[in-house]
């Protein structure tokens, strides 16, 4: 009953050139009758999606990973703000960024354009459809939506409303799809379609995005992966830097921009017992020598290890904090640019030398001074809704808005002009 | 005698960590003194090139390939104009494109910095050598030259003198490092090596960009191919429109933005006995049968050839040009988005409607009405010199000057601040 893919990228192909003729008005109709539509079909949404967790748990799904694939009614609720936050944003589209007139009277415009069809691929969580669905029509592009088989209902249901709603309101349904038949050959063929897909996205975990960039011919934005560190000097507040250290490692520790290593000044190893002090109970450390030492007596609830040079590497997403001593802001930046994943990295310190130093020298698309790494957000930097947060330095770092999904073209206008 | 690649990378990426400090005088100060090593060294230079010149004689290569390879006093002052030309144009670094203060106090600054490790790899022109290496080292990137092992004597020459020069003006001379095994492995270790190197640009025929897009695991920036189109209407006046044809085909047929078809509508027949009679002599034409028939007796000096389906997807680079009657401005827009390369598309037109369709329906890094395609190019677009046209959508488009070496960091500056 599903298209196969080839027809899919034709119709996303020529669905696109369409949408790129749609003025925002036009665009945020469709978007405003997705989110009636979503709104009205609360029960089958939900009924495909009581069939989803039914069989995830009967496959033996952790109940954590059924939580993300769940939808309620706030949840339902939730996902039709998000669709409304895309709408209300600004057209990234059609924005003169420069123009200019040649000496020969040619006139020179560099316009935003919508970079084309782009796909996504994803894991379980539903929201996730309705979101980037929106993001990329606001964009002017069409999307691919390449979701887990184990949300297929789900995102079926979803992705119905969304088709529905934008036919209604009069814009271009085809420029929203689903990749329904959950192989694997699927992503293989979605990562080397060169002639259909601008780029994609892969949202999830470690092992799926590491296999979409070491595979894709096509673009790819490399999102989410975050070995964050925070690193204190002699001269941080001790109170305030235990403060900061303990919301970046405990307040969601299951996200990117938690921090993972925790790099101590050899002069700054006063802040160890406080922080061990707090942190017991709530969370594990793994210390090199020089900061166990510095702990003294560890309090009763600490769970405390020996660190090893895994550690280092590791982006654990829970209640785990590693800990090295440095001896130097600059073993601090080589610590952190070889470890690090380019995401999120903050110093502690009332040094301006080091602020300086640190944030020049850290190649990360955050770079924090005196403030705990879990602000690196699109909502929290105010961009609204956001696609990810782009680890990597080509087309788009850090959290990435409607801008990613777009690229420029010079406009050049004339009068008969030929080169001499 | 030479280093290991894995070494090369190793001191690129600590010499890039060290440019990255340098502010626009120190850069300047350092292009300064290669432009002048390079002035005194030309004896040198000439020599090591005329070596390179009779191997690639007494190895057969054509007259017109041993002629980009040839370097003369001439062509050594207009390396260093080059080189020149990089250091007075503005530093791409350090500019901050946005900031703002969040609700809570975090300052949040975007601001422009080096993408890292640049790498390219080229055929036989030196010059590639001297102008990506000033390109680069203005970006605060370091640069890896793999050239054309025909040129590697004059590469050589050329990069001790740069790097001479950089050392003498006080600059960070390991920047600058040449590939020099000349094996084919060696280039698929850099098209491989993600640790080190942050964006790869391949200057050269279609093979070797092919072989560079199909096999790196780096972000690759795709230069160059340009199956450009001239599309004609009803409207457009004969005359004009007869010598932009002219100028975009003849004036030097061997570059990527000369036009390659030409799309005439029915109704604007009447260009094809003018065109005819102005071409004959000069370059063949490949017609479809209308546009054939249009020619009436053609001239005796024009070579007249029926046009295959082959004709329409091949970049010539050549006095070719392939004919084609079309019904309708979006039959030639579905004809340029099918066989074009997204390089550069002209409609010559007075019709309002169709300038602005083709302008937002093509698919191209430069959309031209009523100018010839010839004026895709860095120095007629104003930004002096440049890297190479981009023909694809991710990162850079069109003409590329420094900011295609360019990443954006965000810089959140607190006082303390953690998230509740």
């Amino acid at each position: 009953m599903a298209d196969s893919l080839d027809d899919i990228f034709i119709t996303l192909k020529k669905a696109q050139s369409e949408l790129a003729m749609q003025n925002r008005a036009a665009k945020d109709r469709a978007l405003a009758a997705a989110a009636a539509a979503i709104n009205r079909s609360r029960a089958a949404i939900l009924e495909a999606n009581s069939r989803d967790v039914e069989n995830a748990r009967k496959g033996g799904m952790k109940e954590s990973l059924v939580d993300r694939l769940l939808l309620n009614e706030k949840r339902i609720d939730s996902l039709i703000e998000g669709i409304n936050t895309v709408k209300e944003q600004e057209d990234p589209i059609g924005k003169t960024q420069a123009g200019w007139t040649l000496p020969n009277g040619l006139h020179v415009e560099r316009v935003t354009v919508p970079i084309g069809v782009a796909a996504i691929i994803y894991e379980s969580r539903p929201n996730v459809t309705a979101d980037c669905a929106a993001l990329a029509y606001k964009a002017g592009c069409s999307i691919l939506l390449r979701g887990s088989s184990t949300a297929l209902e789900s995102n079926r249901a979803l992705v119905r409303c969304i088709r529905e709603g934008i036919a209604e309101g009069g814009g271009i349904a085809d420029a929203v799809a689903l990749a329904e038949s959950g192989s694997r050959d699927e992503v293989d063929v979605i990562l080397n379609a060169r002639d259909y897909i601008d780029v994609v996205l892969p949202r999830g975990g470690h092992e799926l995005i590491r296999r979409v960039i070491e595979n894709a011919k096509v673009p790819v934005i490399e999102t989410g992966e975050g070995n964050c560190h925070i690193y204190v000097e002699p001269s941080a507040d001790i109170n305030n830097a235990v403060e900061i250290i303990l919301n970046a490692k405990l307040q969601k520790p299951g996200v990117c921009n938690a921090a993972e290593t925790l790099l101590v000044h050899k002069d700054a190893l006063a802040v160890m017992p406080v922080l061990a002090k707090k942190i017991a109970g709530k969370a594990e450390l793994r210390c090199d020598a020089a900061s166990k030492e510095a702990i003294g007596a560890p309090p009763a609830a600490l769970v405390l290890k020996d660190a090893t040079e895994k550690d280092w590497e590791t982006e654990f997403l829970d209640y785990i904090l590693a800990v090295k001593t440095v001896f130097s802001c600059d073993e601090a930046i080589a610590h952190i640019n070889r470890y690090g994943t380019k995401h999120s990295e903050a110093i502690l310190t009332n040094d301006l030398n080091s602020a300086e130093k640190f944030r020049c020298q850290i190649d990360a698309a955050c770079v924090y001074v005196n403030a705990s790494t879990r602000f690196t957000d699109g909502g929290e930097f105010g961009f609204g809704a956001e696609l990810g947060i782009s680890t990597q330095k080509f087309h788009a770092r850090g959290p990435m808005g409607l801008e990613a999904l777009t690229t420029i073209k010079y406009l050049v206008t004339g009068s008969g002009q030929i080169r001499p």
